[in-house]
């Protein structure tokens, strides 16, 4: 049973489930931040008390992914969406830039970017419905940049490892960020959403290499500007406070939960179990992703008989396990297990799965 | 006191002060809205329960203000900042737009609109250290529009009254937003950021005529396009969901509490309290603002001996009375006082002011 009691098993794909214990804390604070006789709600983004706590969020999340000086993290609005128009605007220039489109993100990330100027696709995986992930990376010294999307939430795939390319390669990470270990120093921007594995909706980390602001010589409006908020020091206008209190308490867990190794393994382990219920059905669930790209995040399946779908999540849903609707795009099932998803949630729906299997198969 | 007695009196120009009445609620839902077994940060975007918030801030919005079916409500990120360059890439155009400044926030908006294309300044109050507002509004029939601020938060002057123009009138409101009723049939678009009188910083409320939307022919980046935004209902991204559901919370307890014009009324009462502290003190307090364009949600003022506002503050601070301190390119005191901020701390500020100018003076 989910802890506390009340709490149902949230399948969503994002906004996603919160640390239990990150919100308790964030309850006991609502009216007054550890004795500051306010709530963050209602802080000056310019009092000493927020200060601390944008401080110490970007102390943390530098010390759980292992981001060098070399690197600026910025707290932002407009979610992964501006970002797709952030980063051409920025580093685009009279280039041309380099999209590897692995499902729906990618495809909106070009998207954007073909508005700004030239782009091309360096690779794109819809001959297969987006199953799988490139091996290999074609040749790109002359792009100016190369983009990639980790993880696709809605297709179930990722980049289990940090590709390394040659131009420099600009990552959004909004739905896998914290979920393993990366090496940082092979990106030279990454972008993510909070809403899956950080915080609510509404802020947007930006970890971006100094040495590539260096570049940028275009005019930009100021809140388009990546320099503007590097010098601002992400306090250009009055930032997500709220959305960056909760992130930081979530970096501070994680830390307190043995950091990114740790947390990676819980993410196999948690994934494997949902994984073992497809693979050992005898094709009555069959995986949408081809095993090497599965994602950890994002679980995708379809029923063999299609029609039994409805049934499969409306009986879920009334034990508790909510949100397992696959997306309109591809159909089926998916089941969206972020860090703090527990793991007894993928164990009762393995559970389930094979109930489920057993009684209609 | 305070209610609870461990609140102080927040003075903040913003993020500033909730109403406490909203802030338990939210305390009790963190874990669980409403037997949805998770909070409104964890919940899907797409989810019925989330589309039912947004619904109602939008429905209760619009009953708050009077706002009339033909305009949109929308709720996007980025502050009036993200407002200031969207404005002006939707609407300038080829032609001129007007702006009228009087204070920092309309210095920035136009400095923002000055990079899109041509803005002349109709009205500029830096003579008298933007002290007043524009009685007058010369012509304007070719202007492509005219922007006001309504409330200026770092000098304290605003416009008590809806003016008219002939040109589309295009106006932020961030500050004085639900202070008091507004003829929103006099505006083409208004914009607000939340973090005053509506909930915590992160959502942007803008309430757009449909027609102007009419006259944009150009392309635009999809996030920087209203006309994106209103086709998909403020959720082209995943909107800043918290922050809405809060915004939802306030006008819910304004409905409650008789609607604007009982804010207003009230907004008077708590004004005319500070301000009378400032009149009655023999000049050993001087408001910046002439009386007329007095606002009445940032009192500014300074003290005739300046070398004592350090210990105002101070003493004041250890009352719990927090953030007195000017704007540092004002200087002196600034008492903000929005919707939320309790009658008795204005009470007590007036008693304190009293009390210092008798030690004092």
């Amino acid at each position: 049973m989910p802890q506390p009691f009340d709490r149902v098993f949230n399948f969503s794909a994002g906004p996603g489930v919160l640390p239990v214990q990150v919100l308790e804390e964030i309850r006991d604070e609502v009216l007054n931040y550890r004795g500051a006789g306010m709530g963050v709600m209602e802080m000056s983004h310019r009092s000493a008390a927020f200060e601390q706590i944008l401080f110490e969020a970007k102390a943390d999340l530098r010390s759980l992914m292992g981001i060098s000086d070399e690197y600026e993290i910025l707290f932002l609005q407009g979610g992964a969406s501006s970002q797709f128009t952030m980063v051409p605007m920025s580093f685009l220039g009279s280039g041309t830039a380099q999209y590897i489109v692995t499902g729906a993100w990618g495809q909106k990330a070009i998207e954007a970017g073909r508005f700004e100027g030239e782009v091309e696709v360096l690779w794109d995986g819809k001959a297969d419905e987006y199953r799988s992930i490139p091996n290999e990376i074609g040749e790109n010294e002359l792009a100016s940049y190369v983009h990639i999307t980790t993880n696709e939430t809605i297709q179930g795939v990722r980049f289990g490892h940090d590709i390394s390319v040659t131009a420099p390669l600009i990552c959004d990470m909004s739905s896998d960020i914290l979920s393993r270990p990366v090496d940082v120093s092979k990106y030279d921007l990454i972008y993510a959403g909070a809403q899956k594995n950080m915080g609510p909706a509404g802020a947007t980390v930006v970890i971006i290499k100094k040495e590539l602001l260096d570049g940028v010589s275009r005019e930009l409006p100021p809140m388009m500007d990546y320099r503007v908020h590097v010098k601002n020091d992400s306090m250009y206008n009055t930032p997500p406070c709220w959305a960056i209190y909760v992130c930081g308490k979530v970096y501070r867990r994680l830390l307190s939960l043995g950091g990114l190794m740790a947390v990676h393994e819980n993410n196999i382990a948690k994934s494997g179990v949902v994984y073992s219920a497809i693979d050992e059905s005898n094709g009555f669930y069959r995986g949408h992703a081809v095993t090497e790209a599965r994602s950890l995040m994002n679980v995708t399946f379809t029923l063999a008989e299609d029609g039994l779908t409805k049934s499969f999540v409306s009986e879920a849903d009334a034990l508790g396990m909510k949100d397992l609707k696959g997306h309109r795009s591809v159909g089926g099932c998916r089941a969206s297990i972020y860090n703090a998803f527990p793991n007894d949630g993928c164990i009762a729906l393995a559970d389930f799965m094979r109930e489920f299997a057993h009684k209609n198969g």
